[in-house]
């Protein structure tokens, strides 16, 4: 235990000595750095793919289900797609040091802001080993140093990858201590880097629920996180009901296991009729489980009675919760009352209440015609994302290279006093 | 102790409901209110000295130092400068629904960012009843509802501001509930407000740094805070050497008990015997106690050993510390090493000199050329300040309405699905 807190602490350090370095790296040496990970990765695909093997034969082993075995598996593609995630990092505009808003005030002094990085990201995650490529990537293109803690079923998978990267680093001049994998799999590791606030500025956790409560419990520093999934499409009563159909078809059908999938539908009561049987013969089709209230029942027979828990639970799974509302106050109280936050689509064509929904849906990613699964950092134009924030500080839904940075303010002068 | 978990539960919760008016009141209606409170302000004046008076005397009897009780006490003129607060928070723009970035994607669907508030926001603290009226109208204009905490020693006053306040609400037709005063001086009250998650979104402390601390450590929501201001001014050998005494001065004299004077000068060893024994002269003139290194006190004899706590200290007093460094490296690592990361500046005419201080100084505001007393809320042009941040997260320097509000995406669709 005293041995994990010394090593962590001499990562911790590590990481806070390279950041400096890392916040001052120019553009260039940063792409140099990401394609140089990426052609690394691309070089020792054999090599990283027999420690892989070593992760999964152990998994499999020590009787890991089979959705985790297969995140956990990589692939030759897999590895190609990692580096190509690399290179379009290499791509996407380097945001740090940019200078905006940059005036004059009467008192003569120029005020503006500068964009910097925040500084050491820890960043958590489960089985996918690619995440320790990803994150690596985007903490670097940010100007950040990386504290990367993977899980322990693809500790071999992730220490392959991180030679990877310290290739790259190193190719390009920059301090392989800017990414550091953990190499214990000790839980203790995890209590210590989520409380070093000298040594970390935000630690972003991914995986599953409890794994990211008890981190967002413990930590002594600011967690860019989401704990639920709960989205909900809206059928207002002015809606283009193929439209309609089509986006709550997708929202729920296209994948199940996603935080961006609708778990809850509602229907406005005026659309219920003409809507919902149509739209539960596709679920049914797709053998999707519906639950629903009363009304909704009464339209479509094969449907459960849903309980109030019903409206609580991201199912993850071909399972929907079906509500007829009576309109659009109905629709957004439903919302604001039972969604994670993350991510609700209204379908209709009245443009006020379309407005109205956007202004008062308090959730990270809120829609007007269109599917939730469009809540992505890709979909979004973002590049990339190291995670998604229903939390309002900071950053809000899909978080790219900007939430790994912050502003600060520069005041340009030439010789002016405050009177 | 169970009364106060229950009563602090009932505030939230109602803080919780006002919020949601809050976040859609419109900016004629937000501005009335605020009208309305600063007219109650000038019309309550006398109940409001009165209140004022019982707190003073209150104090006067406890002991309490003449520093505090100076701030305590309101005088006709202060009451009209929170009025006149108020009104210039009125004339502000409205950030709150402003859409910003809406561009198309590939898929369709156009994607962009609403300003929206934070929601509520707990602010704690100490004597000056005067942050009550301002808190209270940053905290409105940005559509938030805010719990406020003010000092026990001020609770007449602060009461009777509030009174205020929700005389201006009600006249606009918003909630009451949508600036609640805490009635207590119970300290239990500040332990629930600083952990209710699902009541508070956002905690602003003000006061000294012990306060500060502990509510920073206590809490279980972000706070937006700084602990110190262990500000610097940089004296470079190619500086402009009547500007640098200017600014020098200026940082260090103009005021002494605030979070943006110097507590340290730094000056290069190639002027040093130019300007230190000029600027130095001025100083004691004014009785600052000057505290250096050796190569300081061979130029000025009248200056005492600076130990390396110095190097650390907010003084808030005629007290300088004063070190003469190598050049640009030496004063920014100097810097990064011991500043609070409030506001650093540098005192130069050459131009990569200037870029590199304010590219590699990693704090929350940096200057060329100009004082550090200007970092605040209003010389930036902010408007007015809920407070400063040296954090990263969020909002670094000054805060003003925009650090009390987030940024949601939106999605404005026309039928759109992922495939």
């Amino acid at each position: 235990m005293e041995d994990i807190k010394t090593y962590m602490q001499q990562i911790g350090q590590q990481a806070r000595a390279a950041s400096r370095v890392m916040a001052m790296a120019d553009t260039n040496t940063k792409n140099r750095a990401l394609t140089e990970i990426a052609a690394a990765l691309q070089n020792q695909s054999a090599q990283l793919l027999a420690a892989n093997a070593r992760d999964v034969a152990a998994a499999k082993a020590n009787g890991l289900d089979a959705a985790s075995v297969d995140r956990l598996t990589l692939t030759e593609k897999s590895v190609r797609t990692m580096a190509e995630g690399l290179l379009q990092i290499a791509q996407l505009p380097d945001l740090i040091g940019a200078i905006s808003d940059l005036s004059y005030r009467l008192s003569g002094i120029q005020v503006g802001r500068m964009r910097v990085p925040l500084g050491v990201i820890g960043i958590i995650y489960e089985s996918r080993p690619n995440v320790t490529a990803d994150a690596a990537g985007l903490c670097l293109k940010s100007g950040n140093a990386a504290i990367l803690r993977g899980g322990s079923e693809a500790i071999h998978s992730n220490q392959a990858i991180a030679s990877c990267v310290h290739i790259g680093l190193r190719a390009a001049g920059l301090p392989e201590t800017a990414v550091q994998v953990i190499a214990t799999t000790d839980r203790a590791a995890v209590g210590e880097l989520i409380t070093m606030k000298d040594y970390v500025d935000v630690i972003v956790p991914r995986g599953g629920k409890s794994l990211i409560a008890r981190i967002s419990d413990e930590a002594k520093i600011p967690v860019i996180k989401h704990l639920d999934g709960i989205c909900h499409v809206y059928i207002d009563d002015e809606a283009d009901l193929d439209k309609a159909i089509r986006i709550a078809d997708n929202a729920k059908t296209q994948r199940y296991g996603v935080c961006n999938t609708m778990e809850t539908l509602l229907v406005a009561q005026g659309v219920a009729a003409a809507v919902l049987p149509r739209l539960c013969k596709i679920y049914l089709e797709k053998n999707v489980e519906l639950r629903g209230d009363d009304a909704a029942r009464a339209l479509v027979p094969q449907m459960k009675a849903a309980t109030e828990k019903d409206w609580r639970t991201e199912y993850l799974a071909p399972i929907l919760s079906v509500r007829v509302v009576s309109g659009l106050d109905a629709a957004i109280e439903h919302i604001n009352t039972y969604s994670s936050q993350h991510t609700d689509s209204i379908v209709t064509d009245n443009y006020t209440k379309a407005m109205r929904f956007l202004r008062e849906v308090d959730s990270s990613s809120v829609m007007v015609n269109a599917s939730t699964r469009f809540a992505d950092g890709f979909e979004y134009g973002l590049g990339a994302e190291i995670g998604i924030s229903t939390d309002k500080i900071h950053a809000r839904g899909p978080v790219g290279l900007e939430g790994l940075t912050s502003q600060k303010f520069i005041v340009l002068g030439s010789g002016q006093i405050r009177t």
